[in-house]
């Protein structure tokens, strides 16, 4: 066959805070034609997230760091257009670590079936992808919101934390977001429902958040880390619950990670923090999309993508998770 | 009746770092006769804890602050020697909020009858009293170690330390305590059966912590907080479980508290973090008292006391809590 050919993004040093453009080798070569039981992917749209930046980093983690020299790790969804895999044909949808590249090769096992009939590729990067899924698990399974509860979310407009609010809305519980500015905030209370926004570049975020969470706080579903996890500390209920699902404002830090000085709260209120990565619940994806798949068709979920075309623009297009100007789930669009 | 005088500590400043010596008042006035529905207590020992030092404390926790010119709340044990209440006769042993004073006069109702006979009065202060209730249901419902897994426990020379790691050995479990020391290490692995012990003074924590544990850590029972609690941190298990039971090393602390940097091992390690309050527990004290009765009984489970005579002396002795110098549950001996 005769083979694409596939630019890439590869990993060309590790980042000391904010990756910059030295960080990466653009290279095009064609693309690798499959052996067997492996298929080649036309690469549709590659999902940015936060969790990109650890993965550059040295050193364990709950994924092997990404090497020097290789295709930098993204979720993906895209088209088969050659198999020599049992089960994939070209034209079949399918979602996976496709990598930030025009095209990709792999082990069909290594790939999940999509359907566009259900809804378009964008949704599988985000409610109904990893994104959808950490955040149903994480508020869900490690949150145990009650019905009345308040719950809390930072990186409130971003895909997980809106997810997020919006099913804590649906679980009948007090909604607060906190984000960046007052256009995401109107949008959090208007269009998601959330009960309360606090813009966290407004200023006394402890006295805003205090007022918009008069029965105090529940649960927190911690994206952002550093002083907005301090203030939530010192808003907690007993028995709270504090999911750990990032630290946006902490992943780019060159000195040391600043730690929530507020933790002994977690003592005088019974309380607990606890971290959550969305692979533990792979059992269960294809029943937390099917949920989550009905609510969206009943428009109590709704979902918002920020997409931005060309893989050429990917190192400066993944900045903007770091600077807080992506609004909805950050997407790479490649074809 | 004739009234014996009440020599007692009441608070006269909330301290800034260490408690000072003008921060008390030693004020001596008879004892007060009680009233319908009172006893009053002639004081035989009084528990000196870590906790009491957040007591001192303006602002909202889980009991509230001493009251400036209150007499200093310590938990007792002694003996009735006048009773206007119901079920309690002059000889009675009884434990409870006695203060930190020669007589107390209470209600009955805040009050709990001892059995000399089965243990000393000191015992009821350390093993079977609040400080083997913390090791026991912090440890067991919070902590939930396995059998076979690996129990580090810090200021395990400590009442509720000791006990903490005494309880983990009976159930299996490899454990590792981290004193200050080499005469408190050799007592943890020599009397006590840990283990391992780990001196934090003796350099490289971190190593040596490590090196004791090869498999890593799947409880961190937490008294200290600080930097041990960070590196504790950096070497836990996936789905581990931390038990914030006490911060000795930040209680003095004049400027912000240190949280811990690698709280983010949490997230990698869905591992979690939670605090504990024995009062919440109250239910089920006896239980767990006639538990650990049978394992001190059996010679699985040994208390040690730190006894110092003189309620006079309660300044100073305190301080030995938080210069890591007592060695066993800190008791003052007042009659």
């Amino acid at each position: 066959m005769s083979l694409p050919l596939n630019p890439q993004f590869r990993l060309a040093a590790r980042p000391v805070g904010l990756p910059k453009t030295t960080d990466w080798a653009y290279v095009t070569e064609p693309a690798r034609e499959p052996d067997d039981g492996e298929v080649l992917v036309e690469v549709a749209y590659l999902s940015l997230d936060p969790a990109m930046r650890g993965w550059m980093n040295e050193g364990k983690s709950y994924v092997p760091p990404v090497k020097i020299g290789a295709v930098m790790r993204a979720l993906g969804v895209g088209a088969v257009i050659a198999s020599r895999a049992q089960g994939f044909a070209p034209g079949d949808a399918v979602s996976g670590l496709l990598g930030i590249q025009a095209y990709a090769t792999l082990k069909a096992a290594e790939l999940t079936k999509i359907d566009l009939e259900l809804a378009p590729f964008p949704v599988y990067l985000n409610v109904l992808g990893m994104t959808g899924m950490t955040a149903y698990f994480g508020l869900l399974d490690v949150g145990t919101p009650a019905t009345g509860e308040t719950v809390v979310v930072s990186g409130a407009a971003g895909a997980v934390g809106a997810t997020v609010g919006q099913i804590a809305k649906i679980k009948g519980c007090r909604v607060v977001g906190i984000a960046g500015g007052p256009e995401k905030c109107a949008f959090l209370t208007g269009e998601l429902g959330f009960d309360a926004a606090v813009d966290y570049k407004g200023g006394d975020v402890y006295g805003r958040l205090k007022s918009a969470c008069p029965a105090g706080i529940d649960v927190y579903f911690d994206n952002v880390g550093g002083e907005i996890l301090d203030i939530c500390l010192a808003l907690i209920n007993l028995r709270a619950r504090i999911v750990i699902c990032g630290a946006i404002s902490q992943y780019n830090a060159t000195g040391p990670v600043k730690g929530p000085a507020n933790y002994l709260s977690l003592l005088v209120n019974r309380a607990r923090m606890q971290g959550m990565i969305v692979f533990d619940y792979a059992d269960r994806y294809g029943l937390a999309a099917r949920e989550m798949a009905g609510w969206m068709a009943a428009g109590k979920l709704v979902g918002r993508e920020d997409v931005v075309a060309g893989l050429e623009t990917f190192p400066d297009t993944l900045l903007k998770l770091f600077s807080g100007e992506n609004f909805g789930k950050l997407l790479l669009k490649v074809r």
